[in-house]
C-alpha cells in the first residue's frame, strides 16, 4: 500500500497537492483503492479513496495508527548549513531516518551560508519519513542566529551542548547521551570554520556544555550524522 | 600548507597528474614552496617544491610523519551500491572521515546496480582523506559477488556479520563492536531489496553472524553510515 502526505479533517483525508500528479499519473490511484496517509502529527491513517481528481484526491479514514514509528527521547540539532546545500539535504534525510526530533539551521560568525530554502528541506524530510516509516515530521525551525538560539535555550531544563574544535576541556557527546539517555538534548554544530572562541564563551555562560565528537576531523554534515547516530545508539 | 596526492621515490615526491592544474593554476605553487603529500600508505610527507611545471611537479622530502591519522581496529564494510551513485559517494566520503579501513562494493541477488566506476570512488575517498587528515587510503576492492566474498572470508579469524531485515534471531551490531572493539570486523549490507533468505542462509553456513542496526528502517547508505559511526564510537 502506498503512503502519501496529506491532511486530515474528521474522517476525511486530503492528499497534499504536490502528491497528486504522482498518485494519479504514476500509481493510477482510483476510487476504492486503499492508501496510507501521513500528516506529520505522528499518526498514520489508512483510508479508501472516494475521489481521485487532478484537483483533489480524497479518502475516507478506515483506521488510525498512533505514534507511528515514534522515536523515544528528544534530540535537537542546531547546525550551520553548509555552502553546498546538497550536503545539508543529505544530512537531513539521514538524520530523519535515524530518528532526529528537531532541527535548527544556524547562522554563526563563520557561516558561509546565510540563506536557506525551508520548503525544499521539508520536502526532503517528508520523503525520509515516508521511506523510514515515521509518522511524526521532525520540527524544522527557521534559520536562526546562534545568539537567539542561546537566548531561547533553558540549559537547566535540557542538556545543551556545543561541539567545537577549540582547545578547552570537553566531554564526549557519546558518553553524555549514554549517561542520561532519556534527557532531551540540544547539540550545536558549527560551520566549516567552526564556532569562534567568543561564541563558545557566550554559550558557556548560558550553561552549554563543551563536547567532542571523537578523534576524527569531521565535516559539518558528517559531525551531524555522527551525533545523530550516537543518539540512535545511546540505549542499545 | 596545502596537501596533495602523489607518489614517493626515495626522497623525491611527485604530485599525481590530476593534482597539477589545481596546484599550479589555483594555488600557484612555485619552487621553494612547502607542501604536504599523501601517497595512501599512511605516511604524510612534508616537502619543498623543486620543480613546478605543467607536466610534473616535484618536491624534495623534508620530513616524514608515519601513521598519519591512523584509525585503530579494522572495519571492512561490504555494501551493495545504490541505484543512485551519488548516495554511494556520499557514504564513502563520510565512511572515510569516520575511519573505515576497507570497502567492498557488493553484487547480490536484489542488486539494482551491477556496475561501478572505481576511479570516481577512489577520487572521493582521496579527497576525504585529505580533508579529514588521514594518511592511509582505505582499501577499495573491485565489485564482487556476495558468493565470492563469503568464499574468501575466514569467519574464524574475523568477526563476519550480515545485516538484514529478515525474521531470524539477531544481535546488535553496536553491542558486538563494544564487546570486542579490537577484533577486525566485516559487515555486509544489502541492496534496497535486502539480502534474500537464501543469501543469509549461505552466509550463516560460512559462520556469519546475523545483526541488526537498531530500530529504524534505514536506506542502504544510511545503514552504512550508522555502522561506521558505531565503529567510530565503540570504544569511546
Amino acid at each position: 500500500m502506498h503512503t502519501f502526505w496529506g491532511s486530515v479533517d474528521g474522517t476525511l483525508l486530503r492528499l497534499d497537492p504536490e502528491e497528486i500528479p504522482h498518485a494519479l499519473k504514476v500509481l493510477r490511484l482510483q476510487p476504492g483503492d486503499a492508501l496510507h496517509v501521513l500528516d506529520g502529527s505522528g499518526n498514520r491513517y489508512t483510508g479508501t479513496v472516494t475521489r481521485a481528481h487532478k484537483k483533489e484526491v480524497i479518502a475516507e479514514v478506515q483506521e488510525t495508527l498512533y505514534d507511528f514509528g515514534a522515536v523515544s527521547g528528544h534530540l535537537h540539532l542546531a547546525i550551520a548549513p553548509t555552502k553546498n546545500v546538497d550536503r545539508m539535504h543529505f544530512f537531513l534525510e539521514k538524520a530523519v531516518e535515524m530518528g532526529i526530533h528537531e532541527v535548527t539551521p544556524l547562522v554563526s560568525f563563520h557561516s558561509e551560508r546565510r540563506h536557506w530554502n525551508a520548503e525544499r528541506a521539508v520536502r526532503v524530510m517528508k520523503a525520509a519519513c515516508t521511506q523510514s516509516h515515521k509518522g511524526k515530521l521532525p520540527v524544522l525551525h527557521p534559520l536562526q542566529s546562534l545568539e537567539d538560539l542561546i537566548k531561547q535555550t533553558d540549559a537547566t531544563r535540557i542538556r545543551a551542548c556545543m561541539a567545537t574544535c577549540l582547545e578547552a576541556p570537553k566531554e564526549s557527546w557519546v558518553e553524555i547521551l549514554k549517561a542520561q539517555p532519556e534527557r532531551p538534548a540540544l547539540l550545536c554544530i558549527g560551520p566549516e570554520g567552526d564556532f569562534s572562541l567568543a561564541e563558545w564563551e557566550h554559550a558557556q555562560q548560558a550553561g552549554f556544555q563543551h563536547v567532542h565528537l571523537g578523534a576524527h576531523r569531521l565535516r559539518t554534515e558528517t559531525a551531524g550524522l555522527y551525533a545523530v547516530a550516537a543518539f540512535a545508539q545511546r540505549g542499545l
